[in-house]
């Protein structure tokens, strides 16, 4: 239990013993205080019920990871930092081409349903679903906080998008039926604030962040493409086909990327 | 001044008045209602700086205008409607190549001034900026709430963030000194929560949005492309070059394009 719930407890039980007292005084010595004291119950209650109402809203817009995160901070904002991540972009197969086709209302349903799929898939493995545009979700795990085995749980959060997905697919209407192409790259990135002082993001910034979405423009609809990095430390444990690479801007390099095929280990 | 602020003021000042009344009383009869009264106004004190911690988060991640909006309703969530708007979609030219050439700490720096400059523009004319992926901001025109002349002030906005950016480069490093490619068409949206019931972001959806994408990369840097609506609405007031534009996903037609040249009024 955070301080905010234990605030919001302690203050609710000291609500009903004051209550109780009130009830049991009223001589008309004590009549000013116990006024000003019904006043200031009647006033906590509104308090709290504002205060609530703004919690909810950032537990609709926070992530619940980096609302901790953020929350545990005094005051709660955090300086950004290097760290290590895995990150995972998806996107809809076809998306414009869905938006051309059905009315507004179908759009957004259906979109809502995919979206609802993906974050199930990256919370299962506990790690952070940031913003989308549009249709493209980015999540990515090992911060805020360290994510033992991040790059399979990554991996395993795609593979579960992915089955998933395929899973709606009876219940949306036909022309809503399409795949997520995935791009699963790991690198270091900076994560935290970014934006101005006053208005932000808590997100992942780096290069590492424009690969995942070239792997993701690379991935064929229902497929995940992986980083090399990604692929020579799972090597052991999973099954995957190199492909030709393209070549990183600003390199001279070509590096190979490569088509997850498949757990060795029992399934997720 | 809205009902939370004024729930906090009225809380402020009952405070004081009870904390007055208790400096006066101590008789033996109120002994007991006193102590407890001293602990809810510590409590109080407590609950109103966690509530303002909140507050103030959500502040920093919500657009001024949606928090109004969200927090006028009661509970805090709204339906979506269709809605007309003008979309603004800027991307800085050459992020990924910025990505590879900088180390992470500047990049971040870079792209919050960047970011500062584009919401500071968007905001100026009082409109709504939606969160970032990487460098790319999308921002919208007319909801919440109708924003007479929609059309003008996108435009003039994406005016004011080229020239707000040309008049940064002297302070950044030589590297990091690049344009915006901007997109700005017009047309009917979804406007609302988009995502699941417990996790959402208050955006707008529709084909006028990856339109908007289209335009930006279609866009030389510094550059504003228009959609032909926005073209014709406006065409007394502005100057522009038709362009010969692409075909649209799903559509046989080929529209024109045109890039935004000036405008003929006394500049904004």
């Amino acid at each position: 239990m955070g301080e905010g719930e234990r605030t919001w407890t302690a203050l609710e039980a000291l609500r009903e013993r004051l209550t109780g007292t009130l009830a049991r005084v009223g001589s008309a010595g004590e009549a000013a205080l116990e006024a000003q004291v019904r006043e200031a119950l009647a006033l906590v209650v509104a308090c709290r019920s504002e205060a609530e109402r703004w919690r909810g809203l950032l537990e609709r817009f926070l992530d619940p990871a980096v609302l901790a995160h953020l929350l545990a901070a005094d005051p709660p904002m955090v300086s950004g930092a290097r760290q290590e991540v895995t990150v995972l972009f998806a996107d809809l197969q076809g998306y414009s081409d869905l938006c051309e086709r059905v009315p507004l209302e179908e759009l957004t349903s259906v979109l809502g349903r995919y979206l609802a799929v993906a974050l199930e898939a990256i919370r299962w493995e506990g790690r952070v679903v940031d913003r989308w545009i549009g249709d493209a979700v980015l999540g990515w795990f090992n911060a805020p906080g360290d994510l033992p085995d991040h790059l399979y749980r990554a991996l395993r959060a795609a593979w579960r998008m992915q089955q998933a997905l395929g899973a709606l697919h009876p219940t949306l209407p036909p022309e809503g039926r399409r795949r997520l192409c995935i791009g699963l790259p790991t690198g270091e990135v900076w994560v935290g604030p970014v934006g101005t002082s006053d208005y932000w993001s808590y997100t992942v910034v780096g290069s590492v962040v424009n690969y995942a979405r070239r792997l993701q423009e690379a991935a064929p609809p229902g497929q995940i493409m992986l980083s090399r990095a990604v692929f020579e430390r799972l090597r052991d444990r999973i099954e995957a086909r190199a492909l030709p690479g393209f070549p990183v801007r600003g390199g001279s390099q070509v590096v190979p990327v490569y088509r997850f095929l498949g757990f060795r280990e029992e399934g997720p």
